[in-house]
């Protein structure tokens, strides 16, 4: 159901080759294709389900996407709490699926929509599309603070190869990003990729939601990219006790990993790392590899 | 008004250092600056001002982020259209002026905010805020097809590093997303940054706007990282004829620079890029510095 990748033809030009006269070449390159996602959720029963929000995704995993969107925004506890999800047609010709229809399970409030209160309506990002700051922040069902997590320095630097690994089969574009769940002992759980960062994390949670697989806890989720404050909501809403990113976290990332007891790394590359947070996680003396999982 | 970065402690880790016994090293790190930034919205006259949207933003240029989300979004179509923006008091203690209050121009339809419908209202990222797919797309009031702008792939290839060396001076982080205006000579007009990619353009534009330099004709906009719908669309709203990306564009941006007649070029660095879209502004032959520019 929709492709992750695209063709297009581009006119490529490489000032270094002019000297032997293949400066300018028109061929095709392969593109991370983007197209709008709706997620609707109504309430079982004949209610009509409504337009919650729009995302640009990458077609694949969508009802994981939409699932695990609805549980980083603090609407759902469970796949318990969703009776249906289907991709649906949408109005568009060709029928391009866009649309994954929710239906909630008997008893799940209805996300609020007003936007003059505090709504979640439109969010693809976990924070964006709220209209208020106070609407800004959702509220973990999971304890990470006391999670017995730890890993080595040498395990977490083996990860982002590999994370690349893994992706390389797939992404041949430049232009996704990747979000990885591994073990404690360095194994990857599931990878997902997107043109949007929060996507990817999605995908991976809506996953792990579907497979019950939640808390996270004993988990390291990998971000290919950089470690913002949604991202780090959302590792947090799914239990996860340790994140890790490529790239520079921001300082509410820093803060809220803080404040959540979360372990965040940031700047994952090479033999370094910078640890910002719940640093007893990565301890000097060596762990025993396969430390218990603790449960949520 | 709030600073860019700020400073946390960090555990830095490096494996390759461990022969001499600094692997382990406690620290200060600079980081990006992310705090939530609340646009509200509302007539002139003692009308209530809505939230609108809020968008997690490194602080700074607060007033160009939120003129420049409402012209991108086609709430507004020039300053005349504002009536006042001013930073307030958010509900937070310490006051953080996380708050953007807009009144509109008499005569200037407030956002739709009805979730049922089509609208703009929660959306910091120009897309994902939205609920439904046919409120995704907004109408630019400038045509840039027939823009003659031309430059030379040399001069589009010099202008990474005249980005990255007007950005150096100001991030240290590694964490900041930039946006840079050239002339078509590859004089740097402005440059703003951001964790938001999109905020970075946003503020671009919304200084264009106050500066009453809409549309954006015979320029060229940088941005560091990918290229996608989003940003393709707000360079449209903006007039802008040649987008330029560093890294990778989505297969929507390329579909959407091509049905606005606009100059797609991604992947521009080192002596290489790829143009997707409106080469012949990219001619094979040399260009006269100095192409004339068109009005709108």
């Amino acid at each position: 159901m929709g492709r992750a990748t695209d063709r297009r033809g581009v006119l490529r030009i490489d000032l270094d080759a002019a000297a032997d006269g293949r400066e300018r070449i028109r061929r095709q390159d392969t593109l991370a294709v983007e197209e709008p996602l709706e997620i609707r959720v109504g309430p079982a029963g004949p209610g009509r389900r409504r337009p919650l929000a729009v995302t640009m995704r990458t077609p694949g995993d969508d009802l994981d996407l939409a699932i695990g969107f609805l549980l980083t925004e603090g609407l759902i506890r469970s796949t318990d709490d969703v009776r249906t999800a289907q991709l649906c047609a949408g109005a568009e010709t060709p029928n391009t699926y866009n649309v994954v229809d929710v239906v909630l399970a008997p008893g799940v409030p209805e996300p609020v929509t007003d936007p003059a209160r505090n709504f979640y309506t439109t969010s693809s990002c976990g924070v964006c599309g709220k209209a208020s700051i106070d609407s800004v922040r959702t509220r973990s069902q999971f304890a990470v603070r006391e999670d017995p997590l730890a890993v080595t320095a040498e395990l977490l630097a083996a990860l982002p190869d590999r994370l690349r690994a893994a992706q390389r089969a797939f992404d041949r574009t430049g232009g996704l990003h990747a979000a990885g769940l591994f073990t404690a002992d360095g194994d990857l759980v599931v990878l997902r990729e997107d043109v949007g960062r929060h996507n990817a994390v999605d995908k991976v949670v809506g996953w792990a939601v579907r497979e019950r697989r939640l808390p996270l806890a004993g988990h390291v989720l990998l971000v290919s990219g950089r470690a913002s404050f949604e991202l780090t909501q959302k590792a947090w809403m799914a239990g996860v006790p340790l994140l890790a990113a490529v790239s520079a976290p921001s300082t509410l990332a820093a803060d809220l990993a803080e404040e959540a007891g979360m372990t965040l790394v940031g700047f994952l590359r090479g033999g370094t790392m910078n640890v910002y947070t719940g640093a007893q996680r990565v301890p000097a003396v060596p762990v025993t590899a396969g430390t218990p999982r603790v449960p949520g």
